[in-house]
């Protein structure tokens, strides 16, 4: 396993790998979900390169860019293990240069869910994402569902700016009790990671509720909030309903149904998602 | 040489030309710019593309998009002559497909000069280039230095952005009178045309009065303004002498200076430019 700090040397090596090439794009401080990315990266390409950055431009001034969790030797660990090939871990002067001004947006589908609470957070993930597709030009990267608008934002710009490669999107990967994991539950007190599990609880109410043949959102939407509201440390950013491909807003499930949430414990935010109808 | 028609085709095809690949994007109606760009492509690469593309997204609705001037037939046999192997000739519905909705914007290098005007302009130009790059994948692309805000635009959008390709500049082909060419030309009137060529006699004032010392921009603004001002035909939207990198305004110019202009003749916006101190 190879460690690469600059775009020249990362490209250099690029053409040397045997291809197809699976990426996985990071930030760090990996977990089993980031492994699960690993893995299929590894099952589908003959190579494997994953990024390790933590990108200041999907972070607003308010939020925890300073203090989001680090533990490079544990990540360079674990990805040995999967056997990745190559790991690209650039400074933030490579990426971002003095005097940086380009950026890639995907407008209406970064207005709703987590772009009402974090306005400037899908730019940087659209444009960081972009930089390192150019970069590792990969065959395939992998993304997690966890981030579902996210990974929904990232196909749209993937295949509205023609870029030659697959986005491919895994299942979210969850503790035993439901929690999907995530980098940031690491800041959640004993107390709040005991409540966290209602996130999930309440997505698999709406999906009995769905299985029961309940349309009505605003019905299974009362009854998520109520799941939620149970649980004296959470707070709800949103819990949403909506359209799989467009993020409308439904008033009646048809076919299917993307269900998401974001539920803030102290400073620590939570998202979790799922789909109904697939 | 093939006329390709959807971005399918032109994927399949890129795969199999002969490399390194030059490619010129134009929106058709050539003239012996073009042809010089195709030229250098030629001499420069073992395959040559060229896109003839009427890009909507970088016109303003009050603009000439409709009447923007076409001559595909004139066009493939001027390509033909030159040795261009691929003539890239999409639809609308194929570059902008219906919800399309992600773009590329470079912010402060399109603010003055011509985005001062067309606000719009380069959004629409970095967004087509973007996508005709990523389908093109060229090795080495050609722009001409009449367009010179368009040039420094794309040079830094392709370099922040991490793409793997040369933007090269070529310089701009004029009349025997001086006029730079440009397919918007055919708009003028006889009368108009004949006045046309005060925007190269100011540049070469401007060059002379720099050659003979003069470092001072509000006295060399204040004599190219004269010239053109002598016209009554020419309206003049901007005269600015630049930073050649910035395109920040100057007061005195240390070692270069971009000279650069727009003046409108009825409907008919003209623009030319030259740097000092090359």
């Amino acid at each position: 396993m190879k460690i690469i700090e600059t775009i020249a040397e990362m490209k250099a090596i690029r053409i040397k790998l045997k291809e197809p090439i699976g990426f996985v794009p990071t930030m760090g401080y990996l977990h089993e979900g980031h492994l699960s990315l690993v893995g299929k990266a590894k099952a589908e390409n003959k190579s494997v390169v994953v990024s390790i950055y933590v990108n200041p431009a999907q972070f607003a001034p308010t939020e925890d860019l300073s203090k989001y969790p680090r533990n490079l030797k544990r990540d360079l660990a674990m990805l040995e293990q999967e056997g990745t090939d190559i790991v690209f871990f650039p400074a933030d002067k490579e990426m971002y240069p003095e005097g940086y001004d380009t950026w890639v947006t995907v407008d209406k589908l970064t207005k709703p869910l987590e772009g009402n609470f974090r306005p400037t957070h899908f730019r940087g993930v659209t444009t960081i994402v972009n930089k390192l597709f150019n970069i590792v030009q990969p065959d395939n990267a992998y993304f997690g569902q966890k981030d579902a608008q996210q990974a929904l934002v990232i196909k749209k710009m993937a295949k509205e700016l023609d870029m030659n490669l697959n986005v491919i999107v895994c299942p979210t990967v969850r503790e035993p009790d439901g929690l999907a994991m995530s980098s940031r539950n690491v800041y959640l007190t004993p107390e709040q990671r005991k409540s966290a599990p209602a996130l999930y609880k309440s997505l698999i109410l709406a999906k009995d509720l769905f299985s029961h043949g309940e349309r009505n959102t605003t019905n299974i939407l009362e009854q998520m909030t109520a799941i939620i509201q149970k649980e004296p440390l959470a707070n709800i950013d949103y819990i949403s309903i909506a359209d799989t491909e467009t993020l409308e807003e439904l008033h009646t499930i048809k076919k299917s149904a993307l269900v998401s949430m974001a539920v803030r414990y102290g400073n620590t935010r939570l998202i979790d998602n799922l789909i109904l109808g697939e």
